[in-house]
Parts: structure tokens; sequence; C-alpha cells
């Protein structure tokens, strides 16, 4: 895992972005610039934003405000906004990344309209047929990463096998994990298993250099089977949102269960340190949101009701991405993956 | 919700399935005929079945041994072991069915080979494209019916709508939802959100008369949005998985946290009754297992891992699904949709 300081890697938060917003941004670009020293933009209303500001002790660390008068908001539709609102934080942020001013771009706020606005300033890295979002999941034995998560919701095979690419090379550079499992998500953990997509993405997933262990059933992913684990769009952000789902209903069960006689009432709260270590090991503001891999350049995407602890990780995760060499590792596994196929495609001309 | 007891709708239940066959399942058929009074045709190996039959009380109790001398294992392939063991409990048991000397069949085992059995021997209802899986799935309050579960890995729109139909049917008549809300997963709540198949079935559900409540994310099957939830059987198996996986998790993270320390251990002890209503909140054997909806006959599969109360309450689930009318239900529901079609297209011709 990269660690340390990032005095060298300029990254831009949009502070306008998510529920919190700009409170939440702010709290964590100080926390963030304090800890890990890197230079943050902070893009966004100049009052708003200077208010915030105000109410932290920020001198000495490397904050500066860049004034963007729009906001696009959660339920915006993206392409749309990202097109209309041309002075709005998302956009303005994501021309600082394009022009070299900063290395990577991060924002709690409409994942949709970030994705856009990177894909319509940013572009992708030559070969990537298309972006994939990526997020940590916790498991029993810490965390995996599992894409896409929600940038594709109807693929085709070739691009799980870049997913597979993309995530692996992740997982080595930013993450720390030497030589991740590569596994897809399927209805069954025997080969031949699968909807039609997951069939044909097997096979060329198998055919690759990834350490590639096949399929991984929904319970396989929390008991950490595969180190990254791939899948469509629609389906990941399925197994995300039915993950979240589950644990709310159950910390519900606990509270409830727990009030209805004395004695448990006792017990949970003598255990209340158990409960909170619990929250914080399934907790996603720990992780730091989810990034978006294939786009040329660094684009971080929170979750939008993260609070400032939340927004410092995403930062310390965007800085990690840039030190860790994430585009060009991609750059190149692509371009390899890409000559591979011409050589295939010529042997069978031949 | 259908209540009572059966004793005119006798049950044919695979003695044989399972992975804790026999015991398992004869214990479960004499809780059940106690319990409920329904005739059980226990089928499977003479001999097995007589011991485990030994080691309890069922003077009295109506049940009847039909002897089958080969048994299909959960890891065999499917279509092959029911066509090349025709003495199998499975298929031995689907044909009494067949023949109408038992109402409905249940089975513990290879979910593969009693759908392959359930379709060759009972074939489907006159209509119904594809027969699909439904669960019993928890929720905050309650539980919903999930389906399809692992039936059919790649759907086309027409066949959610027909489970939309057949989920719906099942809700009112066996559940007693009056008038069940019947959602689709999607990855996003908003009309216009999915993969094509979510978009392209969502317009035919909408216009059906169905109490169509739209998309349901992840994370709203558990907050209970919907009491009927319409997938493919690819994202509902990883549905189904991911809820167990996390569960489990939780769990091993409560107990890991617990022991941490002297104080959060007593805390656990105390709170040792919460943990355990909790348990059976969540527990699948409470629920019975899931039911093959759209095949001729009533064809309920519970988890390989069932003990004697899984089994129990299979056979109970099984009962009232013929005392409610299912057959009949679909049979009618269906043929209505058709009719509906049927004019459309004459509309469109004329």
């Amino acid at each position: 895992m990269v660690t340390g300081r990032f005095e060298d890697i300029p990254v831009v938060l949009d502070a306008m972005g998510g529920d919190h917003a700009p409170a939440a941004p702010v709290e964590g670009a100080v926390l963030a610039a304090r800890e890990f020293g890197m230079p943050i933009y902070l893009v966004g209303r100049e009052d708003a934003v200077q208010a915030e500001l105000a109410r932290h002790d920020h001198k000495g660390l490397p904050l500066t405000l860049v004034p963007a008068s729009e906001t696009i908001e959660m339920d915006e539709q993206p392409s749309l906004a990202v097109r209309r609102k041309r002075d709005s934080s998302i956009v303005v942020g994501m021309r600082l990344v394009k022009e070299g001013k900063a290395r990577a771009f991060v924002s709690m706020g409409n994942t949709g309209a970030v994705m856009a606005a990177a894909l319509f300033h940013l572009g992708r890295i030559k070969g990537v047929k298309r972006p994939a979002l990526a997020t940590i999941f916790p498991t029993m034995k810490g965390f995996c990463l599992l894409l896409d998560i929600g940038a594709n919701a109807d693929c085709k095979p070739e691009y799980l096998l870049q997913f597979g690419l993309m995530g692996s090379l992740y997982a080595r550079r930013v993450l720390g994990v030497e030589s991740p499992r590569v596994g897809i998500v399927s209805n069954g953990e025997e080969e031949g298993k699968g909807n039609q997509l997951v069939k044909d993405a097997y096979k060329l997933l198998r055919a690759s250099p990834l350490n590639f262990v096949g399929n991984v059933e929904g319970k396989d992913i929390p008991t950490h089977l595969a180190d990254v684990v791939v899948t469509d769009g629609f389906t990941g952000n399925v197994i995300v949102k039915t993950a979240e789902g589950m644990a709310k209903m159950m910390k519900t069960f606990i509270k409830e269960e727990l009030y209805r006689s004395p004695i448990s009432t006792l017990g949970g709260l003598l255990a209340k340190g158990a409960f909170d270590r619990i929250s914080k090991r399934t907790d996603y503001s720990e992780f730091g949101g989810a990034v978006l891999l294939g786009v040329d350049g660094v684009v971080i995407i929170g979750h939008g009701r993260s609070n400032g602890w939340a927004v410092r990780s995403a930062l310390r995760v965007a800085a990690q991405a840039v030190a860790g060499g994430v585009l060009e590792g991609i750059r190149q596994d692509i371009a390899e993956q890409m000559g591979v196929e011409e050589e295939a495609e010529e042997a069978l001309e031949l």
C-alpha cells in the first residue's frame, strides 16, 4: 500500500459535492492537507467555501480556493448538467486536471455527472473500451476491490476482461496486493455457470495473464475468495446496494432486539465497544470512495453521505493512486493486451 | 396466509435430498404430519428411510414409504442425472405428482435436478414461457418474495412480466398480501434506470394490471419497498447469495468483536436472547425454501443444509400453496395475459 506524505501531488476537490457540502469537503480537505500534505484545490462557490474555511484552523495548509459559480445537484441528469453548467465545480475542477494543474479529482457529488465530465474532459486511456467504477468492499479478511459498480449497466465480455486488467493493476499498485486473485461474479462456482456474458468473459479472463480464480458467488465476496471481483455495472451496483441494505437491516435488528428486555439492553451497553468496532469494519467512510478506472486522469467519487473523515480518506486514495502510477500502469497493460489481440488476429489471418 | 390442517393434501417428500438426508427429511415429515396432518409420501432407499423412521414415534401419522433405489447427488449434472436415474427419489416422487397421487413435491436436494424433473414430468402451465424459482427474503418488516433466484440465468422482458404475475398471485394466495406491490430490481430508483432488460421489462410491468411500484434498488429489498421483487435468475441468485454472505459476515464480526474484551464478552452473554431472536429473523429454515412457479404442479425446493425444522416448514408451504390454489390462479392469470396480448395483436392488425 502506498503511504506517506504527498506534497508534490496536487488534488482537486469538488467543494460543492455531496449531501453535506461544502462543510464535509472543506473539513476533509483540512484534515487531509494536515495529515498527508497534498496541495488541494477547493472548487466551489467562493462565499460558501470561504465561510466553511473560516471555521477551521487552516493556517499554512496548502489549500487554494478556485471559484465556480454553479453546482450540479445530486438528482440532475448527468450529461445534460455537465454540458450546460460550464462553471460548475465539477466541470471547473475537471479542467484543472486536464490542464495539468492538478493530478487527481475528488468529488462526493453526482456520480453520473462526475463520470460524464471525466469522459468529456479527460477522455479514455487509449485502448480502454469502457471506464469502470471500482469500490473497496469490506470482507472477513479486510477488503476486496469490486468493479464495475455502476458505470456500465450493459457490458460486453471484452469490457469485463479490461475491468480485470485495470482492477488487478489497481490492487497491485495502490492496495499493495502482490498477485491479486481475480474472480468473476456468477450464479455458481463451477466453470460453465453464469449468464451468457459471464460465460464468454470467463474464457477471456482465463486466457489472460491475470491470476484468474474463476467464478465467485455472492456469498464468496465477503469471505474474500478473490482480491479483485469483476462484474457488469448493473450487477455490481445491485451487490453493493444489497450489502449496504443487509448491513443496515442487521444493525436495526440488533438495536430492536437489544431493547426488548432490560437484561439484553444491559448486555448491549457492555458490548458497545464491540458494536462500534463492527460499524468501523463495515464503514464506507474508512475506504475513501470509488475510483473511476480507465479515464485519462485519477478520479475518485465518494458516497454522497460522506462526512469530513470520508472526504479525507478519498483525498488520500486519490494521492495514493497518483503515487502508485495507476494511469501509467493501465496505459501499459491495455497496450499490451491490444498487442496480444493484434497478434492473435494476425495469426488467424495467416 | 393459508393456515390450518391439510388432511386432504397428500405431499411427496424426497427423503434422499439435502446434506442431512435421510435424517432431516424424515424428521421433518414426522413434525409436519403431526402438526399439519397432511399425508406424506417419503420417497427414497427403503432401508435407509426405514432406519430413520424407527428413531421417531410416528404411530398413526399418515406417512407412506415409497421405495426408490437411486439418489441424485448435489453435484450431479441435473438434466443428465434426471434422464439416467429413472429410479431416483426425485424422478419417482415427481411421477407420483404427475399421476395425481400427490398434489405437491418437496425436496432439499439438487435444485437443478428438481427443476429438470419438474419440467420433464410435469411440464409448464400453458402460456408460461419460463418457470421461476421464488424465495422468501427476510426484510425489516417481515419478508418479501424474490424471483427468479436461479431458474433462468438469461431472461427476456416477457419472462420478467410473467414472474411479476406469478409472484403477485403467490403473494396473494399463499402469503396473504392483499394487493402486493411489485417492484423490479434495478441500479437506480428513477424510471429509465437499468440495463436494457430492466428498461424493457419495466414498460411491460407498468402496462400490466399489477400493482407495479417501479424500480427497487438492492438496499430497498431489506427495507421492504415491494412485496414481490422481480429480477432475472442471475441477478436474483447474486442477491440471495450476497445477502447470505453479508449476514454470515456480520455474525462473524459480532462474535470476533464480543470476545475481544471480558466486558463485551459479558455483554454478549447477557444479550444472547437478543442474538438468538436476530438469527431467527434471518433464518431460512423458518421460511420453508423456494417455490418453482410456472410448472404444472406445486414444487418446493429447500436449502441443502436444511434441518428437520426447515423440512417441516417446506412441507407446510407446499400444502399452503395447494390449498391457496396457486396452480389454478397462475393458469387463469397467464391465460388472461395471453388474451390481452392477442387482443393487442389483433388491434394492431386491424
